[in-house]
């Protein structure tokens, strides 16, 4: 299957101001991108490419004054499969886990781990046979507990926040998800990308970048998704971190307003090869 | 001169746990550590070591149900000079900034540098010349704001709560002058470690553990101590990283309670070399 | 499409003695990972994981003396295309590269850069088109020069001496070509992993790991392959680094013989989903 | 102890090249820097840092053509004590080393440690006690089989070779130590700084950059010189690496000729504070 994902993202600035960009397709994606993304630019500004910490492509500029937008599209493989199933994955002890995983056990900026999510965490779910069941069950609680809610979207609502307002949005749903596996010894991360209707019924919003999660079982990372909560086919990744402030699409270091933003990602059928 | 520094922690466990354990020195302590610290644990249990992300050294245990203490000492080299003053040091902009360093401008889990911080941190310091002085008039702005007191301590109050609480202890008031840094696109780090009372009259307070934070001015790392707030001798470096969430001495993945702890890091005279 | 991976390896040792293992599959194939690798040790002597510096995922044993034998498998989905083909794929400018893949582009233990294999590269390479068509060159040059000759395997020829003794293995084959492309300042590293008959006749030979490389063109990395230099369908990769000196399947610090080996990657057809 | 430091170095290019350049104080020296070095280019050009995977601090420019010159200089602050000496330092098994450390296990570009050099190294030091006396045995050996010769300097000897010519700089001295400590399972590395003439005799060679080596023994690094073979004042770290490839201090993409070149190291004395 070939999904085409792509955006285009505007943003107004009233002076210069230098800004992150997490826009790219994640390495990860590269040997199973047909054509490749190119980000492009207006104006033309020079873009100073890195990768993070957590692996992720990233760019820099120096946005001037007025409108900057930002523009990319890209033809990506996908086997069409829905997201893996392994519902006898085991949950390793903390101790038998990779070092660098650890990370992910540990409180972030919209994960509080160290508060009383942590009680919590253990009487809702203590019960739930560990491993892929248990994460099961995170999702069910958390697909149930918050209501989606795109008009109450808050850039810097935490997980403990999203548990006493129940109203979110995507990254609402997965923060509150990986605290609470991070409170049950499941290393948890979170990711970004694109998620089109590819096998569900269209959506009536206005399409959006989708996030995700990623739990840590059986020696390996899988995808769950506490708000759509079924299995889903075509996650294209962009980013990977900690939690949502580890993979901000953009960062202005200053003012920008955004000032239009449309995000697609579809099958293309038919197209020769 | 030498410092003489080392611990001796004991925690109780009613059942085993894994533990992570941050209390080794910081690996660019060695070439001028004249004895090593040792980590010797009582029970004897083996210790997995390994380094983080941020170049800690680290180690990990399974702890055994009962008592669990942990004992260090460590002779180490000091050129016994106060903290380095660079009152011109520039602040680099944004855009000119390694992009290893730019993570430490982000938010994180005690640093909630997305918050009503980001306003405020202009009102009360962008009026100060950027670069060294700006951080000075934080170190001065916070060390005034928030009171110490050893008994509000808690150990997941936030620069925001620190900021409104008007108390705390000094991983607080490194927090909140942390995120106004980073609010000013200043970068900044949490360290924590030894510091004795050398130089300054001695403190009635029981010993604890230390903690500063480093600000990016100039091209490199410069300490500073919000707390304190005057230039000081024999920080002894332990841990560095984001914020107090990625440098915990100890972390128990299951129920410890603290049974007796006891810190020390003392100038020694007169030594025979 | 589905293939089935796996192996069986076993090794005599006259004492025991620590070995590093990279005998799984690379993190990046996790999210389309059927049935996940399980590593089977007999005798059964735990495993300590953990990911190197690259990025791949490692383990950690004390192998007993006597028979220590390691069986995996694994079903991976495949998309059943081509490697990717992007013969406009640009060349970027050293300056433009992020700063990480510079490494790609400096001397390693196989890939002498900084030889007379230097100037060669720019006398049988300077003519072509800069990019894609460059990186195809060097390829063709290197699959005609090398004859492949499982028997003249050697453990710790370099790229250098490949050249000159013109037979060799696929790791030959990919040192070589990727000592030329640092040469002519593309960024270029070594992969290992498995490679079955999918699409080609079937080898007489029997079956052994394989090896290709990825070079970084237009922004991305590619993968190439200059010992078969046909585009091949179901690479599925286990480890990447800067040449084989970082993706040793098996590093024993000690004496082991080899005493059994069988690797197999077949396209499973039929199979009920 | 104050130390300044410095150097001038120019280059002549026929045309325009990038360069990558190690020509920094290492990081680890930052709070023990009394003046910071600020790396002058004449002519001006803008330089791009970033930080490589061994933590160095590096520099990325394009030259254009044309002499293109380097300097700087720092005054550091040093405790004036000869390298660390601890002779009851043991040896750690494999299998209890961090992970991170492995690394330096491996062979790299320089260090053939997949070599004939395997069997010698055990043949000449397998009888010396493990640990620190090894390191020490190791480097008595190399420092008497190695003639040091300024004028037998090649940019791309390898450890082996310079035990067969038995000429060499300090960098073939410590590549034949880092080798046979890696085939003696004692992780190292290679560092590479000033080394100015306190507490010894003046050298009547001009001065250069020096190298020497770190050894990993019982849970730390310790710095060990096989050319000089005695414990030296004044270490100043600039780059770490596993070999000289790693830390290269210039780097073109291109043509570049040596057209000056001056280093110092001198202890300051009498500076007003």
């Amino acid at each position: 299957m070939l999904i085409q994902v792509g955006y285009e993202i505007a943003f107004q600035l009233p002076q210069p101001a230098p800004m992150l960009l997490m826009l790219y397709l994640h390495p990860t994606r590269e040997l199973t991108t047909r054509q490749p993304d190119r980000l492009l630019l207006t104006p033309s500004v020079p873009v100073q490419e890195y990768y993070d910490s957590f692996g992720n492509r990233c760019g820099r500029i120096v946005a001037p004054a007025g409108q900057m937008s930002f523009r990319n599209q890209a033809l990506v493989e996908d086997c069409g499969l829905p997201d893996l199933q392994a519902p006898y994955a085991t949950q390793a002890e903390v101790q038998d886990l990779p070092s660098d995983v650890l990370i992910y056990l540990l409180p972030s900026r919209y994960c509080e781990v160290d508060s009383e999510l942590k009680d919590l965490a253990w009487s809702l779910f203590g019960a739930s046979p560990p491993g892929w069941p248990r994460v099961q069950a995170i999702c069910n609680y958390v697909h149930n507990h918050i209501r989606f809610d795109y008009l109450q979207a808050r850039a810097n609502r935490t997980a403990l926040e999203a548990y006493r307002e129940r109203v979110g949005v995507c990254r609402d749903f997965m923060h509150l998800a990986i605290t609470f596996c991070r409170n049950c010894n499941i290393p948890a991360r979170y990711c970004t990308g694109y998620l089109g209707d590819i096998g569900v019924p269209p959506s009536p919003d206005p399409m959006d970048f989708s996030a995700w999660f990623e739990a840590y079982l059986g020696g390996q990372w899988y995808a769950f998704d506490a708000r759509n909560n079924i299995p889903r086919i075509g996650r294209v990744l962009m980013g990977r971190g900690r939690d949502a402030a580890d993979v901000a699409l953009t960062t202005t270091f200053g003012v920008s307003e955004l000032a239009s933003f449309r995000v697609w990602a579809d099958e293309v059928v038919g197209t020769p090869y």
